[in-house]
């Protein structure tokens, strides 16, 4: 198994959990769906995120959906989702998932930590609960979060813990801070890995300021690979062309709270997993809302026809 | 003056204030950034919103950037935004503006409110503060204002208080909202204005949804008036077409705090206004993010282009 | 075992979680803090609360520790924390804890709620994912979560689940909402039970007002016994005599995060626990401030023997 | 007129708005209470605080009470608190105070600063607002501004800025932050006042730990100014003989949002000023409210005769 490391690149997807309707996780659907990714040139996935429905798993459910993708991953790499109110439940998660083969963990901050220095001491705290051999992710979402991390802060952490080897990078607006921490690289500080989230919205940007790629979930891993290839390439313009084509979907599937249901949808529809369904509480989406992504869908497929 | 009513309809946009780089309000932009505004198609402006760097004018040049754009903008409703802290305060902004002709003013929740009955107790205390004859808006911005209003307190709030006529729109996700105020009134609950906020990212959509219109200060209004156009003629397809077209700038400018030194930019590269300076403590755009905007720009154009 | 009730009522004491200097969890005291809370008069326990390094505990230790405390408690009632960011790990909590033979669970809403709609939904997936015989503790306590829970929107959720029969106060200010409560009893709502918390600061009002007793965590349950008592029997002047006594020691106690470090220094000094040593990254009282509560505790004997 | 400086020590009252029933300033009451806080030997004042009512003034009502207050204080030094959401208004109303000859003026940090370096780049903005030579108070009043200062961001803005020369010090827990602040000061960073707030509830500790005196507006500022002087007297025991007379109703009037209500009716009550009302949307004290701290002045009263 391979491990995530600061020279980490690419796309990773943030896989979901498929359930069927009863509510049981979907296991079929979970290989189809880990299939697809790397289908569709996925480099690595990863699982138990806040777009996974972690908190609705039992700690039983969680080890076994992680152990039956590792699987079927083989060889690619898969980071975990650790991040929990306690360091005790992190460093029991992480035992257990790197245990069965994990790439490496994640870890976003909790809630309560608002000061620099909180937040330098709370990353000093994970990276003593767990291995010293153990990959970390850093989470930057403070609009899920509410913690904010300046670009300094990240730098601070990045010295101190060498095994901290990847930023998952979605602060919003957060184009500034990719074009810091690269700067702050050139002087001297070793590298991160800058993987963005935030639905994929940015990507080009993010590529154009140092990004190494991706980490999220939009339904279409394609549309991620590819302007990231062609970025890398240099050919900005096509990768536009290809981000742009997505965008209004995108940004559909980019809303608070509701992505999860349009991911789920869309993944549905394109016939990798068999059910939108999301384990309770969540909620499906409406038929209003179905419909708004079914217009997205097509407009998409004559829009990519027109580009061919 | 044309007062604003829950029949208001049309693209209302949020003005920028056009700044020297010494600091001091450019008059001669502001009437030339109004008539460009009006030009362009808008039905309406809002001022003094929280992009218009309302608190960065001391009171009296809030008074007199007012009366200079009311005078400007002839018999077009113009909306000035009171919100404050204190009461006395949007009181005392209320009846100046009033006083010189503006439409109606706006006020979003403050910070501290938590509860619906807290919600709906403040906007109480706002009716009463003013004269019963003004007419409010109701900025609905929980991104911003960290204040979440659910769709049946903002229908208690509208069964209250008939002055309230028009909410500004920008919940994110806002969608379900805007079908919940619709399918409230026609069960009988009195009809209010909804005009659309959030960079007008979602604008197709709302307006399906049965939103009047936008209320924001996307660089390009004429965008806004053509899909909303569009959309009231039944043409979805060729409003999402242009609509589309617009979208990778739009998300670009949708980007908190960054937005409003993007739209000056973009005003002034359009010859709008003479200067993209904020005033202090306000920044720039980057050289990096100012050439990220000039792709876009060119990207605009070319599109545009294509679909004529 | 007993279970909880709406007709619970005295003091329940918030437990400690003892540790060894190590780290390990100190068996040996823990039992003997049970005991001390007993013979000090506590009408039950609570325990996996915020103030008992619940998070710092693995699943196993967790359970581990109450399988211990349930046994030494006999017939006693011990109500379990089983707040946690998903409804799973609340279901699979509660249903080992319940078979084990806790009274109760106590169940604090996640900081992501915002309106009274999202409060009102949430304890209904609560109630939905725990079996309906298991008796639930609400606690209210927005300087730790973030959220505020109006006294009609719990009117609401009481009315909704019946074995939702105990609310933990911990609103600050709080007094109005015991009075909104029982007045809404008044008028046919029906019955919960209201024990306060807040390091116990109000509870002569608190009583005065209509609560049943106190579940919070102050090293002296003795005192919130006598008060409980004395105020039941109407004698309120003695009942502030001794309240007053020990209120110098209960605000220093009642300093949030510092806290705990402060109980247990005092659970340690009066030999009920072997260490005052948190696990980490728990911090020990400064030597300052240990000297500051040795003040206090001087001056609370000296005050308790002028009393007698 | 006496400026604050950094080694400014002793009691400064955030003095209370009266009004008449009718809501209007009720401009006897005003002196009667200026001359109360002196004559129970208050070292200064501070007024327009955010329990001065200062939202509910319009700006020629906050100027007018400000020159009356400035008038009756004589040569006495007045504070004038003067944030608000944008700098032009704290220039504004610093420039219009600091002509009339007040002692210094008030900031608390806006809600929306998240991290240590917005922080200190927010009061370079207020310093470059006002004149280099007005003094400037930094409140750091977390509870209430939602922003967490660390002591070394603290001492990094104290660092920068010349004029800014003390410290309204009302963190919670706090204490370690006032021996941080000395610390540093012993190691060289220059000396700022520290006056503490919190309702005074600390005032022993803060005191022993190195604060200069309190900033609180109790409404027995006899008590503050004797525990300071005691304090510095070294007779530390009889300062917390008097202390704790006082606590219960110190407790009672430190309650968040409330404590304004009790302030003024004890000042009412006293005979200090003619009515406790505060102007809307501000509510009386309820009448069980109004009994409870009936209760405890009489039991202050007769704990005060027992201390003689």
């Amino acid at each position: 198994m391979q491990m995530i490391s600061a020279q980490s690149k690419g796309v990773f997807v943030i896989a979901a959990t498929p359930f069927l309707p009863s509510g049981e996780i979907d296991l079929a659907s979970t290989d189809k769906m880990v299939d697809f990714y790397f289908e569709k040139g996925a480099d690595g996935l990863t699982i138990l995120g806040m777009m996974g429905e972690a908190p609705k798993l039992t700690h039983s459910e969680a080890l076994s959906i992680t152990k039956q993708i590792l699987k079927r991953a083989g060889d690619k790499p898969v980071v975990v989702g650790v991040s929990a109110p306690g360091l005790a439940a992190i460093g029991e998660l992480t035992k257990a998932v790197m245990d069965e083969g994990a790439a490496g963990v994640m870890v976003a901050p909790p809630g309560s930590l608002r000061t620099n220095e909180q937040i330098i001491a709370y990353y000093a705290n994970v990276v003593q609960t767990v291995d010293e051999d153990v990959p970390i992710v850093l989470q930057d979402f403070p609009l899920a979060t509410g913690v904010h991390i300046s670009s300094a802060t990240l730098g601070t952490i990045f010295e101190n813990h060498a095994n901290i080897v990847m930023l998952k990078h979605e602060d919003w607006p957060g184009l500034q801070k990719i074009s810091d921490l690269r700067a702050a690289e050139e002087k001297g500080r070793r590298r991160v890995s800058i993987l963005c989230g935030n639905a994929g919205v940015f990507l080009p940007e993010e590529m154009a300021r140092g990004a190494d790629g991706a980490m999220t979930g939009f339904a279409y891993p394609e549309m991620m690979v590819k302007v990231c290839r062609l970025s890398n390439r240099g050919e900005t313009d096509k990768a536009r062309d290809l981000f742009d084509a997505y965008l209004p979907l995108m940004r559909y599937e980019q809303q608070p709270a509701l992505g999860l249901a349009v991911r789920k949808y869309v993944l549905a529809k394109r016939g990798v997993i068999a059910h939108a369904a999301q384990r309770k509480p969540g909620a499906d989406l409406s038929p209003l809302a179905a419909k708004e992504v079914d217009i997205l869908m097509d407009r998409l497929e004559k829009r990519l026809s027109a580009l061919r």
